[in-house]
């Protein structure tokens, strides 16, 4: 060990320890530079190697799991510093979180100004935060929410803490759903019917924060998602469009850290969501947006009332940023389609796409739906004519044929792997199946392992209002897991409520 | 590997790692197990050894840290377990954590009912509960202030989820400083004086907090503090009184779990510090109470206003559970003592008790009024005649006879250790000294070391109002090691308005 006034040398050891975004250090805690320097337990320390630096999370250990001159790192402090076998990195005590403080004030009920969120974000995005001090800052945007002028604020501080993209068109086009909805992947279709029909549409993705799927985690059951900057815009110069996933291309980085922690806590808030949806469309030079929002008693949008706010929220930042945006509610009572999960989504995309008998049909029409504004919104179609428009262009096959085009210029289309274990769940009673519980729905699915395990998740056989018979298969759970599916099932068992049938 | 329905059987492994009170399991990310359960990277799990269990949180390795069939566990999950080298652990999924959707409904703006209380304090005080998941439950309570009968709930749910101590008198006093003023250590002052009295104080303290020393953490300096409940009651059965630890005796267990993330976090809210500082004192079989508030601009309690409040507060829940309580509020401009710091501020108290000539007069001032409300409370004073008796407690040296006393009885008295670097901060300017920023200046000691380095922290020269001269020490610095003391001095150097100094 090599010290130099409060900067210690040590020998980087790669620990092989998946902490997700999170920088984490283990020391000894005898070690002399625990000792001389005095790091604590749970403190956060400055780790720096050539021009690269972060901030970890200082963990302590004895017993020798880690030897005195060596610096045991998790995965994100050694790929962020960019590391190779035998190593050093220098460790330090880092400067005071400022921008913590801005926190605590909002915390305590302090609004905050537009450079506080610069401060805030900047942080977060260069990996300053620890889990711990990002959740707080969540959960104070939760329980205080964000003020207009905030929302507008924080979603400044989001794009310029990433990169932008920029498109040598006058019109791109851009499409978001306000989630809650399992299933409901209109996505791939969109994008397939509007640059079918010439128009640019570079979509990023996010993967999934509390559902069973993001869009770019079902995406990447079909083709390669993870492209960077130099792909996107070789596959957009090409086809027109792109089904890409956003966090490759550091768009809004942030965001991609929040949603990690929101993840973990299952806590959503809506100015966080308008900051997290719009800071990512800014940043992808979109110039018109549709956004997908389904109403329903078990929807992420419960009321006409609540869709309002969103909506006046979502289109008033948008128009700070110079974007035309167009809300369009929809029926947020049961899932659009039939799967829920990667694969099982995915299967319903090609079915829609493909224009088979068994195509779930309201997945495609809403998809047609939001393909239609998007053509009116850019006037690619007059008025009242754009889900005409779009639904001739699935039945065409011309969506089919863009859809393959962009799958082989991101890289080659994929055939869905179909999950190792199933189960079908039963109707309890004989009646109508009056109601369908889309939060316990979507939660059965992650149980069931979706969407790390992409071919996990279930397949619903009936909607709202059909008639079924006891004992007659309501949906399918699909597992890669002989355990998740028994989980899955155990939770099945145990809500009986999640498919309503009234005598 | 010995499998059954969902449940796994590895070998555990010490590994040596602290994390604080989080229990952790490392598991090889391709070992059956994983694979076979699905668990997911920071997801949680459940572990069972014999009749004990913990629910922890799972990170997981590459490139054989951990192999297969093995269960590599943190310290806290280890000792949770009671578990021996050899020993065999049981992983499986736990039920999901129903009471974290009564926090979610929190954030989101719900009042919490009684028995919500209950299942979320049981929860935490079980090691349920992920750090993160505690962050959001803190800072939920913090943007959203508990409510009245929230605090009372909490309260009580916090007394439930731990033990309680019961003493065979009609009179048990105890007393609480609502913190914010580094220094002001008048706890086992106010102890000596009592018990020397006659009177029943079964001091039971916490240990800092966002602060650079707790009650415990300076007695810990002088005697052993972590009693078990035995010792306490032979102690008290003895002595009167004891100064002890309260999280040896699992008095409000969740509150020792919550003050981690708290201090992690640096957020305190009033709702919280009522449960956290009553749950501590009903659990402790406390009849009379006298709570000691400062109040200044640096303080915790900044304002007439707030103080009242707070001490409605205090007041209205300590009465729901039959305590009599009397608040004393204080002046809060600046530190109480000379020391701040673990060791600094014992030795303020040994000064005093053994009446030195340059004992710090305010600390002893300050301990004997506490001192003489609980006198009065208890009728063991007349009105209006409890300081004066407290004061000639301690001028007689009873109070330093019973302060050894007590020491004794708990394990033995300690000779503090001194800080090997120390520094002086002085003065920029001359003139007379007009403020001291308090929570500057307990920053200042804590990045000294205080309170993990039991010697570090610092002393103080001067009080308001004096008149000070450019060049002359305004106070100490000690540190344990030279980063610390480093770090702390570049502290000051910034910033330069800790001590305000008026021409």
């Amino acid at each position: 060990m090599n010290t130099t006034a409060g900067r210690h040398r040590l020998k980087a050891r790669r620990l092989g320890l998946d902490t997700h975004a999170e920088a984490v250090i283990l020391l000894d805690r005898d070690s002399p530079v625990c000792r001389a320097e005095g790091f604590a337990a749970h403190g956060r320390v400055l780790l720096t190697a050539g021009d690269r630096f972060v901030i970890a999370t200082l963990y302590k250990t004895i017993g020798g799991l880690v030897a005195a001159g060596e610096a045991a790192l998790s995965e994100a402090a050694w790929q962020r510093l960019a590391l190779h076998d035998g190593a050093e990195v220098e460790i330090s005590h880092p400067d005071p979180l400022a921008s913590m403080s801005l926190v605590r004030a909002r915390v305590y009920g302090h609004a905050l100004a537009g450079n506080s969120f610069d401060a805030i974000v900047r942080d977060i995005a260069e990996g300053r935060y620890s889990n711990l001090e990002i959740a707080a800052f969540l959960t104070a945007c939760a329980a205080r929410p964000l003020s207009s002028d905030e929302v507008l604020s924080l979603t400044r501080a989001m794009v310029d803490a990433g990169d932008r993209l920029a498109w040598d068109r006058d019109i791109v086009v851009d499409k978001h759903s306000v989630g809650g909805l399992p299933g409901n992947r209109t996505t791939p279709l969109v994008v397939s019917i509007v640059t079918a029909l010439g128009l640019t549409m570079p979509k990023t993705s996010s993967r999934a924060i509390t559902s069973p799927a993001g869009t770019a985690d079902t995406m990447e059951v079909l083709a390669p998602v993870a492209l960077d900057p130099q792909t996107i815009h070789r596959v957009v110069e090409q086809e027109g469009g792109c089904i890409a996933w956003g966090g490759a291309v550091r768009l809004s980085p942030a965001d991609d850290i929040l949603i990690r922690i929101e993840r973990a806590l299952d806590i959503d808030t809506e100015g966080q969501m308008i900051a997290s949806v719009l800071s990512k469309k800014i940043a992808a030079g979109a110039t018109h947006l549709v956004l997908d929002m389904p109403v329903g008693p078990t929807a992420k949008v419960r009321s006409q009332a609540a869709a309002d706010a969103l909506s006046r929220g979502l289109i008033h930042v948008a128009e700070a940023f110079g974007i035309k945006a167009h809300v369009l509610l929809g029926d947020g009572s049961q899932p659009i389609g039939r799967g829920i999960g990667p694969v099982l989504e995915a299967r319903d995309i090609l079915a829609v796409l493909q224009n088979k008998p068994d195509a779930p049909a309201d997945l495609c029409h809403r998809a047609a739906e939001l393909a239609g504004v998007l053509l009116e919104l850019s006037g690619r179609a007059g008025v009242g004519q754009g889900l005409a428009l779009a639904t001739a262009t699935i039945a065409d096959g011309s969506a089919w044929n863009k859809f393959q085009r962009i799958c082989l210029a991101q890289g080659g289309m994929r055939e869905p792997k179909i999950a190792s274990y199933r189960k079908e769940i039963l109707a309890h009673a004989s009646g109508q199946l009056t109601s369908i519980d889309n939060r316990k729905l979507a939660k059965l699915a992650k149980l069931a392992g979706a969407p790390e395990a992409k071919a996990a998740g279930l397949e619903l056989h009936h909607r709202l209002v059909d008639q079924v018979h006891a004992g007659e298969p309501l949906c399918t759970l699909y597992a890669e897991a002989p355990g998740e599916l028994d989980y899955a099932l155990n939770y099945a068992e145990a809500q009986k409520d999640i498919f309503g049938i009234t005598a």
